[in-house]
């Protein structure tokens, strides 16, 4: 279903009650550009640490617009034993709540609007009949005005444009516009004593406006009542009535209803947000990173400082979500596809050993053929994300003794997969893990390699052909990651660079120290947009700007190069298995997650009706992830990783009912168990 | 004519001729916005300088996109005694010309798209099918790679991907492209003792090509021509052909061939206005500085630091240009219109006593109709900007003795008008000078009030109660201009404000001395976005960020909440006639102004076929302004102005035919002397 400006308040019901009534939901969004910095693989480097990712993508992503978010709700029938769909394809636009409201501005890549040109996008639908949205501080202080003047209004202080040094005496009317005033209040005594009702002035300005509501409330402090009205040609005129007090009263209440309404016109599409966190419901998305960057920023606030803080908040906004991306990349579908790019997937996932799932649209929404490929637009990827986690997640019921052909969302064996978020083209580090710490592989085979600008990628094969295979990974065009295939060179390479001129060689354990002593030394936010109006208040980034500056980058690692031809495919390399979790994680914030079985609970406190984000929760220090209470101690099978921090060390159980534990059986354990050992199957 | 990326090429010769055969173009430029800053009422602060107000636009308004341009074409046809009009309406996009070539990034404002959405705009027609374009450097840059490459053909050397380095030796081939490569030679070399022609290499990453490049032009020197392709879907494959030495050459001057027309492609739409600067006709605007500025950052470079230097500039690009608003506002126009936003222009010059000025639309081009407005079209606005200026100008002819119905647009009467840009809402100086030193009004009235952020501009009224009428310009939240209407109030309003302790007085000369001193003292640029494939690379700027940091703007100006009802419309006020010019003005740097005739000279040394700008020509150190050379003795009745230093000074002589100059008579001469003495009537 297309929803516009136009058709949005007729449509919100409907989204309502499909949020309400699914088992999940699948999103996408499509964004007026990606990077208003780096170039993608300079955006993207392979040996960027989760903390880097974050903060790059922030910096250069956030100011790009969502401008159409796709909603597809999945409801399981039982007695027709298939999926019922409602896609939602929502246009989105800033568009100004009112001339003192923010004037948003975004940026736009041209070589993302091209792309989404050639997908045949309507811009139009977009710029023209756009729903417009708040964040959650502008909703705030919204209200917060509206509120304000309820109880100017209560206190009979009057209006709208009344301020505050205006209520202590009468308004100072400037000298030009003194005889303007004059009269007025002379047809306003005559209203007094005539028959007649209502009175309404000439289109004026708004000072003139101002003037008058200013001096009226200070003469005639009961009887009247001023509204500020719209001739046809959207000229503002006042309108002055002679009111008793009941009838005062109730025009009062009517204005404010119309207000009321029309802020949660305001609110717009942020409502739909709204509904999809306070749902609760598993949230899926295809590489879903961006996706959930953008809809926080846009929707709920400016995207915090540090990852940590982001994890937080997301558990907030969406405390359950699933990236196919990364699903499709790990144990045991990896094996079994060979492209994770959302339309290869879908394309794979029909055949064996996967089944189509069977799907139906629900009345009244227009279905989509996948078969006519409608990639790109937001709804039908949205649609086709969830087509994949079905297919994929039946697929793991074939595992189970006995078999089955359909597993529930609230099953165990798609939890391994909850909250890890895929991290594109990073080479060792799958996901983004917002439930906990991060993964940190070990990187002893990484140099940190400067050079003159101009070395190429060539140069660099050249320089450490000694050193047998290597993988390049740009920074900027002076600096690079060269990982060898062979740890041991390391120090037979560092050895050997030691005397070198027209470059220079560090070890990755040197270049973190390194650029940590800088950030401490420095200390100095990076640059801030404080003008008003932009898509973000940028908090001050403390690592920004301290040597990942990325001037004039030209050239392109090789990675990017290679994967030209699937420009989302990661360049993933396998053999890592190197992880150790940070000294500090076992005493690190812990956050809270919503087990299974509190799946319909209310995950976030709510503040409005329309479910406002609360980060300082208690119970997101005190409760202890429910998935590590049921650690299995084949976690230590694993070797290097601390015990019990994370959920996908977990031995996953076959899934009870409502609750009901069965008793594990040790072979169906064992052999589910393996395939969520996310990182050595890596 | 609508023009697209589409018919572009087609289209371009009728573009080319309709500019040629003009008498002359109008043109309007459509915006995605207007500041990504200060709003607009504090962007045009009443009271800026025009070093201020240029610093400003620059600063905030260049990120902006250009994308709808509109150019009308004039020609006077003397048997019909009407005017031919050729309108066209342009839409730029800047669409990447390949992989390697800038992704432009453009800030789009929410409110300016708004209303352009509301009056219709088609945003598609931009985004899907804008016709690109290049700067001057891009184009030089993309011609000097195609030069070389033309000359490493000629040298043996081969191949767009040959890089220096191997040159020297056979290629660095990675160990796991070995094979690879090794099985591509294999075949290259069956090729040579087989019957085919040509070989077809699977598609392959660029990396790979570049391998197979480098390794082919060193196995084989000679003999073989190795081109890309592409397949239906737009995969990129390699072409291995034998060739003889004729056939070799001759297959590299088709791809030089085809090169230079996709180079030619690329520069696109700057093809246009190289065309109109080449051309050295009269450019008629309406309130134009901001189509001056963007047309000249998007299609020629980026803006220069400083004023003067923009002055150069736009003399090189634009070196005749007319403004209907500047004319609109001035004697003797001003006392007969009322509004001079373009709308409203437009429907004055149809009545008494101006005459709707006879124009046919030409054949082929779709006609028009002024009663049926789609204001806010670039085209369409530049049609109307053509009626206003011609009728405005045919206006000035019912004073000569005899009177003439029909101006030419070589007349000396409208020469006052040339080369001087509108300044919005700039209370005391109407223009900005183009082709000289601007006008510097005395502001001894004016005073420079620092102030709490919770002050309104109720209590500047409340303060400066005791000193007569006030006009007050805010800066930011905590400062604002404050005009006097008597300038001997300046002293006892500074003397009173002695000892207070919330606000702080300073007279308008003490606030730009402190100012001009910061500006010493730091001397540091501020921001600029150095990001690869902005907009702008902006010129550091020097003045920018001291002092005027508009941080979270929210109150409006007086003028601007006047003014609401006709946001065009600037706030001027009668009775400033203190001008003076600044002491260097006769040593300053002269600029090279073409009178009438040499219109039909060519005024910029032209670097390719298509009109370079040269800014550097020494004729704009020697020649001084033809007009100067006419000055009358009449100047000096103005008063306080320097002699014989500008245009608009001069007095203008019935004009002559063909450069005849007809005997002046006095009596005529001091009617139209009266007409344009500018700041005195304003």
């Amino acid at each position: 279903m297309e929803v516009t400006r136009q058709n949005f308040k007729d449509c919100l019901s409907a989204v309502y009650s499909a949020i309400d009534e699914a088992d999940f939901l699948a999103i996408d969004g499509e964004f007026s550009g990606i990077s208003d910095g780096p170039n993608v693989s300079a955006l993207t480097n392979g040996l960027d640490t989760p903390e880097e990712r974050y903060t790059k993508l922030k910096k250069h992503s956030m100011d790009f617009l969502l401008f159409q978010f796709g909603l597809c709700t999945f409801k399981y029938d039982q007695t027709k034993s298939k999926y019922i769909t409602k896609p939602f394809n929502f246009y989105i636009f800033p568009k100004q709540f009112n001339r003192t409201s923010p004037d948003i501005k975004f940026i736009c890549q041209s070589s993302s609007i091209d792309f989404l040109a050639s997908q045949g996008f309507d811009f139009n639908k977009v710029f023209c009949h756009g729903i417009p949205y708040l964040k959650q501080d502008e909703e705030a202080l919204l209200r917060e005005q509206t509120e304000e003047r309820r109880n100017q209004h209560a206190n009979g202080l009057g209006t709208p444009y009344i301020s505050p040094s205006s209520s202590k005496g009468p308004a100072h009317v400037p000298e030009e516009h003194k005889d303007f005033i004059n009269r007025v209040v002379e047809r306003v005594e005559a209203l007094f004593t005539n028959e007649g009702k209502t009175l309404d002035l000439e289109p004026c300005t708004g000072f003139q406006r101002k003037l008058i509501y200013q001096t009226l409330s200070w003469k005639f402090p009961k009887g009247l009542h001023v509204e500020t009205l719209e001739t046809e040609k959207k000229e503002r005129f006042i309108q002055i009535s002679k009111v008793d007090e009941e009838e005062s009263k109730r025009k009062k209440q009517q204005e404010l209803a119309r207000e009321q309404e029309k802020l949660n016109d305001a609110v717009g599409f942020s409502r739909v947000i709204h509904a999809i966190s306070k749902s609760g419901k598993l949230v899926v998305g295809h590489n879903m990173l961006l996706d959930v960057m953008h809809t926080i920023h846009q929707f709920y606030c400016p995207l915090p400082e540090n990852l940590p803080e982001f994890k937080e908040i997301t558990m907030c906004v969406f405390p359950r979500l699933l990236d196919t991306k990364l699903m499709a990349s790990t144990q045991p579908f990896k094996e079994l596809i060979t492209n994770t790019s959302l339309a290869e997937l879908e394309k794979q996932v029909k055949e064996t050993p996967f089944k189509s799932p069977e799907v139906e649209t629900a009345e009244g929404f227009p279905s989509y053929d996948t078969a006519q490929e409608q990639l790109h637009e937001a709804g039908y990827d949205a649609y086709i994300t969830g087509l994949c986690f079905i297919s994929m997640a039946n697929h793991l019921g074939s595992f189970l003794t006995p078999p089955k052909a359909y597993i529930a969302v609230r099953s165990k064996l798609i939890e391994p997969f909850f909250n890890k978020l895929f991290l594109m083209r990073i080479i060792d580090i799958p996901y983004l893990n917002i439930t906990g710490p991060d993964l940190q592989p070990k990187r002893d085979h990484v140099l940190y390699v400067t050079f003159p600008k101009e070395w190429k990628t060539s140069d660099l094969y050249q320089l450490f052909s000694a050193f047998g295979n290597i993988q390049v990974s740009w920074i900027d065009n002076t600096s690079a990651f060269v990982s060898l295939s062979q740890t041991d060179q390391v120090q037979i390479a560092m050895n050997t660079s030691r005397y070198a001129e027209s470059y220079r060689i560090q070890t990755y354990a040197e270049y973190i120290k390194g650029r940590q002593q800088e950030k401490e030394k420095l200390g100095q936010p990076a640059r801030t947009w404080g003008e008003d109006g932009w898509v973000k208040p940028h908090y001050a980034s403390s690592t920004a700007s301290s040597g990942f500056g990325y001037p004039g980058m030209r050239k392109r690692s090789i990675g990017s190069v290679q994967g030209e031809q699937g420009s989302e495919e990661a360049q993933i390399t396998d053999g890592w298995s190197h992880y150790s979790y940070p000294d500090d994680s076992p005493g690190g914030k812990k956050i809270r997650l919503d087990g299974g079985g509190q799946a319909s609970d209310d995950p976030v406190e709510s503040k409005t009706s329309e479910g406002w984000l609360k980060t300082t929760d208690a119970s997101y220090s005190s409760g202890s992830s429910p998935a590590s209470d049921e650690k299995s101690p084949e976690g230590s099978e694993t070797g290097s990783y601390a015990e019990g921090t994370v959920a996908w060390q977990q031995a996953p159980t076959v899934p009870g009912t409502k609750g009901q534990k069965k008793k594990k059986k040790k072979k169906s354990e064992e052999s589910t168990t393996s395939l969520f050992e996310v990182p050595e199957v890596w």
